[in-house]
């Protein structure tokens, strides 16, 4: 896996349009950049381009999760694995996908004739909650949405940590490799004989959560896939003056994704797969930022940071 | 079906590129508009989106021929299939594609879930020879090339027929619907009495002949499908310098693409399918321009009329 650099936590907007793509939105595609993971969301037709327009190389790929099978989420798929393939990745990749789809995964992945050498690792996801506890650096959970069809959406949990702190480490004189041991076994004994806890020389952190809701009507399970989150990635096919039509759809509008943002106390919200029949995105903020302060309208190749560690 | 338009014998080119796309090419697509039908070749992914880039409607698509099932000619097959239930097209598109691939097409025809409403036609081809006799205006061809799996070359033939004289009807007095009276039955009667032959107020016209080549090897049947074409669309993955790995991949170099040309007596060649190894498209130009005169190096978006026939 490529090595973690320390600003790599942003999400790699790749595609933004709902069912049409626009000339300027191409289907969905979502790369979450998350130390040395890559977690690629919902590849729609085009992402294995888009990837290339966004200077994302396929080996950047260490998961791959999709909410349901319709083509705007998942048509992208075979491009991407015999991408996979094709670059001659080394890694395993998992992908993950609502189990009721399986007939769709298995075609989407033999549908054209190709070397297929990539370590791909099917995970089927029958009910939702927790799918994979680690290794770390993070759990990956799933909840069941209220689509037309079996829909997953995503959450990202890193563990709480410690934060270390470089000036009681140097008053406590552990350095070099020490620090790691400490960090790992909780306490050691210094070369002069004296005990520093773990405790004792740092502080509590956080872990970070990112969220990814769509498609989905209103719905609880919405709520706590963003509860707490840093970021989340939710759909917002419609504006309220469609209400109507998200609810048949089963969609949502800018305000009930921000509600939901607002609501689970989430920090920062992206709205995306937008119906091109609005032509101006302004309508989506201004919606949205009534209710919600910190909102992205997505747009196709944009980069948005998953926001800093609070205190 | 759309109303024929008197200027609508030409190729729209969707996209160029071979087996990976870059930032100028899109993967394999190719619009050939011939009078009231749309001829949509190797449809590879993102075909979807370059066709709205490109102005063309979904209804404009009357067949699709692929040529294979390597990714890049057919990955865009189920988000053109969907998007004809999407925009609820009424008449029938027929697919042909060789038959030793039926289990990629019904995969891909099935990946993921869809309101299937479009009257799709397969068409497995097992043999290549004549595979659609009609109706007018054109019978469809297919030959077995020479590739790393099944592939198929196609050909439009329109049959010949006879171009009206404005003068010598004016002269016999033949007007308004007897027009279409005598091109159907060969002669008739005026009203005072004169027998009019289809012959004596008309002369012969030359059908066009429009082939599709690629991917393949130099091999007989290139030849056979590109004789006395029109135009002829001819993969050239390589350049003459590369001659040993076109040979290994089951390619083409722009030389060979132009001594098919050439030989076969075609009048226009478009080169397309270019590996994004050579940065300068304008290599393949000089290299085939030195056999063969009128050669087009493809790009995506642009339009290449179907020569005017010839007297």
């Amino acid at each position: 896996m490529p090595a973690p650099s320390p600003t790599s936590r942003e999400l790699v907007v790749l595609g933004t349009a709902s069912q049409a793509p626009t000339r300027q939105r191409n289907h969905n595609g979502y790369l979450l950049r998350w130390d040395a993971e890559g977690l690629l969301f919902d590849p729609g037709e085009g992402t294995q381009r888009q990837m290339l327009l966004a200077g994302v190389a396929s080996s950047a790929i260490t998961r791959i999760c999709v909410t349901h099978f319709h083509g705007d989420h998942c048509l992208g798929l075979p491009g991407v694995l015999q991408r996979l393939s094709l670059d001659q990745v080394a890694h395993p990749v998992g992908v993950w996908y609502p189990a009721g789809g399986q007939e769709f995964f298995d075609r989407l992945r033999r549908c054209a004739l190709y070397n297929d050498t990539a370590d791909i690792r099917p995970h089927p996801v029958p009910l939702g909650g927790l799918v994979d506890p680690g290794p770390e650096p993070f759990t990956l959970l799933a909840a069941r949405l209220d689509h037309r069809t079996e829909t997953l959406g995503w959450r990202i949990e890193e563990p709480d940590g410690r934060r270390m702190l470089p000036d009681r480490l140097a008053a406590a004189g552990v350095t070099g490799p020490d620090v790691g041991r400490l960090q790992r076994e909780g306490s050691l004994i210094t070369a002069d004989g004296r005990e520093v806890t773990l405790a004792a020389v740092s502080e509590p952190r956080r872990g970070q959560v990112f969220a990814f809701v769509m498609d989905t009507r209103l719905c609880d399970a919405a709520f706590a896939l963003a509860e707490g989150a840093d970021l989340v990635v939710c759909e917002s096919t419609f504006l309220e003056r469609d209400a109507d039509l998200a609810a048949a759809y089963g969609h949502l509008t800018a305000a009930q994704a921000a509600r939901i943002a607002a609501e689970a106390g989430a920090r920062r919200l992206v709205l995306t797969h937008f119906s091109q029949r609005y032509p101006d995105e302004s309508d989506f903020s201004a919606e949205a930022g009534e209710i919600f302060p910190d909102v992205v309208v997505a747009r196709d190749l944009i980069r948005v940071p998953v926001p800093p560690r609070t205190g």
